[in-house]
């Protein structure tokens, strides 16, 4: 049996596939209201919200690109960190869409700090800020109740959007503490779920400035919204894919969340400290718990990950961007624990003999 | 067990779940590229091309939007024929993002006549034509065949985009031969699978339109090309979704499309006699294969419907728009078959007795 250790997507448990292949319902019924409402909630409980929550069909990027297109208007000023790839790519959507873009940029593997972002708010008042809450490319989780705070404080009305696609449900995550506007999450990650489905928290502040359009604009937030609030959907929903992601939910009510974040810690924690005793060097100087980005100074990583897979049956990722072949990532999000990282870490050892 | 009658989402059959249920695998490998072009290529023999072929994480709207949002800038003309709710959609979504519209519009349940269209092209020559093939919301098919034909020979630049949604797979379908530039379908209708992916075949006159934007365009059809030219994804591709679209492709290369066309062909035609027979009128003046829309000039139709879910266990649609409550559709779509509609007119003749 192939194990699966990519930080997205993450291995699917029996208990996901099992509500997944439950019969598919019409959409347009009482039945999928009940069903879908019970989502909403538990979704709350996910993210930590009392307040709106919502589904929409699309991979991560597509939900993030999908927030940013129903938040700003083109002319607009955004903030945007860019600390990785995927940050990077927010950059691009925002520049693409006709946003005024103001970019922090900071090299592979750091995260923003909140000085900085300080000092450019001293200068602009942006209508939101972008912030990738662990960016997925190099494994650095940046402190976002500090920085939300921090925004909050000197500019109240900037909408603090977060993709939060490899945070939430592995490390402590609490929207309406932490005074967030926007958050987007995808079936794929802590939700241990095929991809297909983003999610999304969002704060009053945020509902408000949704982009007026018609109903059947797809990448409008506010249709989804309006639907989510009479528990249903503007389009076609992926039915299947939402009995798992419920069932996946209803797990972490179950684990309680402070517990799945403690074991994630645990995971991650062991991880980082035998693959150093490998030699390995970290790529984040502050790793989030959801994944852990490593090389060797010494090495072929593409031969690594080859070995793992042909030899071992485990499937990790490698780099992206500049750091193509010349990183490996593993995940530590969903019911992966101590043991798969034992596993992992002897057959590196193996190989790198 | 509930028999699933819905004109999409359509019923899942057990060998789609079996293939939805393989273990996921990392998307940047070998074997995903092996896979993907395997689908790839079946997705030509689904559209009859030679062309180029794509898919996308959407539901049917998200598809075509980006459809027309890759193939047309702000500003230029487009034809869009309206018929029902979802071909407004499109007039809707062409507005919103400030193409120039030419509209065409006809009550429901009609198709649009050729000399109309040929008449608008004497006074424009607009960039596109926007077709909806067969309209789900009416179950009307308009002679796509007729109309392409008359487009290219006046405006031969004309991309003929065609929303294929409920059409591929179920009536015949020639994307080369009928000159046809872009196709969209999703997978929850004659491809019998969950909702989620949205499949596409491009012209080469397409391609060469196709906005030029990065490459992490969530919408833009151009990155899922030039991925898909490596058979891999610009994205996280929904690999079990893969696997089960896969399947049911490779189903229609085993049945050959002629065969299931005419299975579909053989079921609507003795559904649209019997339900006549039960004194039920047709809305579509010139009806698809895939669905069947009727009314009963007396009778409450939410209630034919809901005694039907309840105490016959079988789903099947209302109407929409102003058609809410005034409508049944019910599938004929994927491995529907007479067996199924004598089912449901058996139960039907029941309650209307």
């Amino acid at each position: 049996m192939r194990k699966i250790l990519t930080p997205g997507p993450v291995a699917i448990p029996d208990f996901v596939w099992e509500a997944i292949q439950q019969p598919v319902i019409p959409h347009r019924s009482v039945v999928f209201e009940e069903i879908y409402s019970q989502l909403l909630n538990s979704l709350r409980y996910f993210f930590q919200t009392k307040g709106e929550v919502i589904s929409m069909i699309a991979s991560g990027s597509g939900g993030v690109e999908s927030a940013m297109y129903s938040l700003f208007l083109p002319g607009e000023k955004v903030l945007v960190v860019d600390t990785g790839k995927f940050s990077n790519r927010w950059v691009q959507y925002a520049e693409t869409t006709g946003l005024d873009v103001s970019e922090l940029s900071y090299e592979w593997g750091s995260v923003p700090k909140t000085e900085d972002i300080l000092i450019k708010l001293e200068k602009e008042t942006p209508k939101g800020i972008i912030l990738t809450h662990c960016e997925t490319s190099t494994g650095a989780l940046l402190d976002l109740e500090e920085i939300a705070f921090a925004v909050k404080e000197r500019v109240p009305n900037c909408l603090v959007v977060v993709d939060a696609i490899t945070s939430v449900g592995a490390v402590p995550f609490y929207f309406d503490d932490w005074q967030l506007d926007c958050a987007i999450c995808t079936s794929q990650k802590s939700l241990m779920n095929p991809a297909g489905l983003s999610v999304f928290a969002m704060s009053e502040l945020a509902i408000r400035k949704l982009r007026a359009t018609f109903s059947g604009d797809y990448q409008n937030l506010k249709s989804y919204l309006t639907f989510a609030q009479q528990h249903n959907y503007p389009f076609t929903p992926p039915v299947n894919l939402l009995f798992g992601v419920k069932a996946a939910l209803a797990w972490f009510q179950q684990q309680k969340l402070p517990n799945v974040w403690n074991q994630t810690h645990q995971t991650a924690q062991y991880f980082r400290s035998e693959i150093q005793q490998l030699g390995a060097k970290l790529l984040a100087k502050s790793p989030s718990d959801s994944l852990t980005a490593f090389y060797f100074e010494q090495g072929d990583h593409q031969i690594i990950k080859q070995k793992l897979a042909e030899e071992y049956q485990i499937e990790i990722s490698g780099g992206q961007g500049p750091y193509k072949g010349k990183l490996l990532r593993v995940n530590h999000m969903g019911e992966t624990g101590i043991v798969d990282m034992q596993e992992v870490l002897s057959a590196l050892k193996s190989i790198l003999k």
